[in-house]
């Protein structure tokens, strides 16, 4: 299987993880590779900012340890929005921990991340006991990993060896890892030497997405939708501050009117990769 | 400078990190290099442990994002404990995040971990500017960094080239970062080739330490404090359900006596250590 050239209706007919089927669903149905990602500090903007580009996503992350006022009422009021805009959620936890301890910060806390984000992510770096700690309480609720296999960082320690041991890991769990955060397919990292014809099919979710920024001053550093989807053969593109801005006071209409660009990028990107490689 | 053959005390004369120096006045005013490292889940047997764990640690590790019933008081409570049994305060987030997204999580949210935690650590994979993102928030409050180069689960990536750049890292930033969660003395890692004597003293403190289980099913691996401080050189071990147990019901005197269990066996293996060498 080559899902670089299959459409993600496809590859949703294919899928057995139910995380990633639902995922590859809505994008098709919305046609939508569009994750936003609303790094707000205050509930009420963090609704507003869904509610507005919810239309133009597939996927909305979340970094729910920043909200101040967090109560669970967010929650709910982030599940109906889910419903409303026809979206997934993906917590952006990037968990790191060992096993036991990864278990307890999925399923408990004040923030319950395994009761409502459909999909959430974490670094391999502890070993595969990370997977497994978070596979014995997300897997039961259909929830899917994302391995954090590259970063878009500047001097990131995510490269060479340490990719290919993410890669590895993943194909010795694909029950619940389901894809990658990166920057390229990774079919063909970390292959033994007698692999044959592969039938796996992990989704790549790439971050540092920009139309018009090369960067920020902390170290994050940009491409556009076309290098990534196209040329990379990502699947969902991450966008955040590009979308809604650094201000917390909501424009609407600007802010839709970007969704709607990153959007009908990201797409235009995947038609092509999937007419030319066909 | 040869960290491992000078005593707490002299370290602490030394150092210019205020967040080191008051653990390294602790830690002799005490006699404890033990961290106990306290994973409930709720407010009343976290506060309870800690009470009677306090008199025998310099430093309590929590995990903040695991308690259920978590609200503002839980902080005011803590940090009176920390007061009344003179320990300091270590949260054991593991950031792992670009710098913008970890200096709102590290100063944000409804956990504000910057405001109480005199210690937390991160994760070098992200590059250096997940350094420079904590230290605009902890710097000015006079707090510490450690950087995890190694960690002690089964298949860890945290080795080789990953341990050389992180401790890299740290030199390049040691106005903020004050050490490792490792599992040996990093002064002779990833050096260059005309580097000269050091004035370096990075503290290395040390988890997966048990006296009496090799492990348990989740891929944690444990070391006792003889290994880890008399053969490995590290400053601080860090003991968790070894300690308390997995019960949610302290038995007070089990308890204590675990505890002054292992600063003795702590504390012996660290007078060796310096006499042994000097």
């Amino acid at each position: 299987m080559k899902p670089a050239i299959l459409s993600y209706g496809e590859r949703a007919r294919l899928h057995k993880s139910p995380a990633a089927k639902a995922l590859l669903e809505v994008i098709e149905r919305k046609k939508s590779n569009l994750c936003v990602s609303v790094d707000v500090t205050k509930q009420a903007d963090f609704l507003k900012v869904i509610d507005v580009v919810g239309p133009y996503a597939c996927l909305i992350k979340t970094h729910v340890d920043i909200i101040e006022d967090f109560d669970p009422s967010l929650i709910k009021n982030l599940q109906d929005l889910s419903v409303k805009h026809d979206f997934l959620i993906f917590e952006d936890r990037k968990f790191a921990d060992i096993g036991n301890t990864v278990a307890l910060q999925y399923s408990s806390g004040v923030h319950k991340i395994a009761s409502w984000s459909h999909i959430t992510n974490a670094h391999p770096v502890p070993g595969p006991s990370i997977i497994t700690g978070l596979a014995s309480v997300g897997k039961p609720l259909g929830r899917g990993l994302l391995l954090l296999a590259e970063m878009s960082t500047k001097g990131s320690l995510a490269t060479g060896s340490y990719t290919e041991e993410a890669v590895r890991m993943a194909r010795a769990h694909d029950d619940f890892v389901i894809g990658f955060i990166a920057q390229r397919r990774m079919e063909d990292v970390g292959l033994l030497e007698n692999a044959g014809e592969s039938e796996e099919d992990f989704l790549i979710l790439t971050p540092g997405v920009g139309l018009d920024s090369k960067g920020d001053s902390m170290g994050q550093q940009y491409r556009t939708p076309e290098q990534v989807v196209l040329e990379s053969g990502c699947d969902v593109i991450i966008v955040g501050r590009g979308i809604y801005g650094k201000s917390d006071n909501v424009d609407v209409q600007a802010v839709q009117s970007q969704a709607e660009r990153y959007r009908t990028a990201g797409w235009e990107a995947y038609q092509k990769r999937i007419s030319h490689k066909s």
